[in-house]
């Protein structure tokens, strides 16, 4: 979620990062991203963060705002309001008038769920004065079907602490020269927060277990090619499936990496069954999906 | 619905045409056209109609499917299967393993339904020997809140048949050489089916009534650009809001008209809202939604 605000925020944010076990929390001068997974509800902690962001920042406009996430597997374990999408957007409506919701991928098979703000052409604007415009992009690559040895470094078993799974799967050499705050849980799973001095973030969550194994990888880190992230993150974790999406707005580096990967029918071992392009208000968005070649 | 064929099936196709109240139906040596209005139950004609083309004419095999609509104005008015799209798909999984539905558009707001085929890469073959492959396009415009007085010409109070309808309202000027079947409903409403000797197609189907005033547009006429169809097809509606989707396959010369819509993000006085881009097996689809200033 974005707030607006009209002095110029200057080109690098420095994020406060609050790390938990089924979550984790950026927040920044007008940003705020939360990170969730198991049962959680995060879309019930909205209309709170918004009250805080008025009384504590004096925010009271969203200027952005992006909920997302992957079919579930089992909906039917998830609580109200998130056992259906189309409950989430009940919700989410009745906050922001001007929300739309979009389903990219296939309904009946893998997909992938977006909530944003896509105003009516009557109140879209131009930046006001001092209302700078900076690059933002975030590439996002959410895997299921994971290699099972794979898996198994993020268990209490195989690793003594978050430290020696970091190193041992790779995971620092994704991004190098990260500030990483890493957790390893109890028996299993695994979080890593990573932040740069100039603002970017990266951003993991491992669910190893084999019978419903997930991990997500996040990033706002801007490129003109995200070919070579991409494939240290799927060598990382080798996944059966996965989805690629990427948001970025019109005056980030990223804006054409979105172009490469229409091309990209095969990523090594993985063909894709789907891509699909939108545009926003401020942002272009590709999604794309994969999966490995049957062996 | 398109069958699949072994020998050569020509260039051109003839059709066979059949109107009906409520529908219309194509039907050519492998494909099949069926588009309904009301609430019809077009999906429970599909296993029928699979027997059908395998008793008549030997077709064992679908190669192509699109089932496509807008979303409802009032769902709760439909019969089942179709009073939500996870029913239609529903049914559809059922005959076909590897079917897929999308949704194009904002879910909550104005979008569009399609089910298709969208096999595994394992089964997805190169064409055999024999197979051609020939251009094949649809540009499809779904109307809604449409100009009152343009509507009235469709109602047996302004026109005495159908003829003096599709005369009065320019429908005859869309596509000139068109071997017209139209028909005026009493009290009101209007449909027409177009063919030309090349194998070249378009149908029109209106609902006046200002409360749910709706006009769906189609054909599969070749172009490599689609901006004039588009445009005379406005002028003649005079729409509040409505929706483009372009389907063209690999040999289609239509297809960098999707490119050209790309950049269409205002229409004389329609602005875009939302715009998408989705590759399929043999087809590329791009969805456009567009609404009117606010005057």
């Amino acid at each position: 979620m974005r707030f607006k605000c009209n002095n110029s925020s200057g080109k690098y944010e420095e994020w406060l990062l609050v790390s938990g076990h089924e979550s984790s929390m950026f927040v920044s001068k007008r940003r705020f991203i939360l990170k969730t997974c198991g049962t959680t509800t995060p879309l019930l902690c909205l209309q709170p963060l918004l009250l805080l962001a008025e009384q504590y920042a004096g925010f009271t406009e969203v200027e952005d705002l992006f909920y997302s996430r992957k079919n579930f597997k089992r909906p039917d374990l998830q609580v109200t309001p998130h056992q259906h999408f189309d409950q989430e957007v009940a919700l989410l409506d009745t906050l922001f008038p001007d929300g739309a919701a979009y389903c990219l991928g296939a309904v009946n098979k893998d997909c992938w769920y977006l909530y944003t703000l896509n105003p009516l052409p009557s109140r879209s604007r131009l930046p006001a004065l001092g209302e700078c415009e900076e690059a933002d992009q975030t590439l996002e690559i959410l895997m299921t079907d994971l290699d099972p040895e794979i898996m198994s470094i993020f268990t209490k078993e195989e690793c003594l602490n978050a430290t020696e799974a970091t190193k041992k799967s790779g995971i620092d050499k994704i991004i190098p020269n990260m500030i990483i705050d890493d957790f390893l849980f109890e028996p299993c799973g695994y979080s890593m927060n990573g932040v740069t001095k100039n603002g970017c973030y990266m951003t993991i969550h491992i669910t190893p277990e084999p019978e419903f194994s997930y991990v997500s990888f996040e990033t706002n880190i801007p490129s003109s090619s995200y070919r070579e992230i991409i494939n240290k993150v799927l060598d990382t974790f080798n996944p059966g499936k996965f989805t690629v999406t990427i948001f970025s707005n019109q005056v980030s580096p990223t804006k054409d990496t979105s172009k490469e990967l229409l091309f990209m029918d095969q990523i090594g071992k993985w063909q894709r069954r789907d891509v699909q392009q939108c545009s926003f208000k401020n942002y272009d968005l590709i999604y794309a999906f994969y999966c490995k070649f049957p062996s």
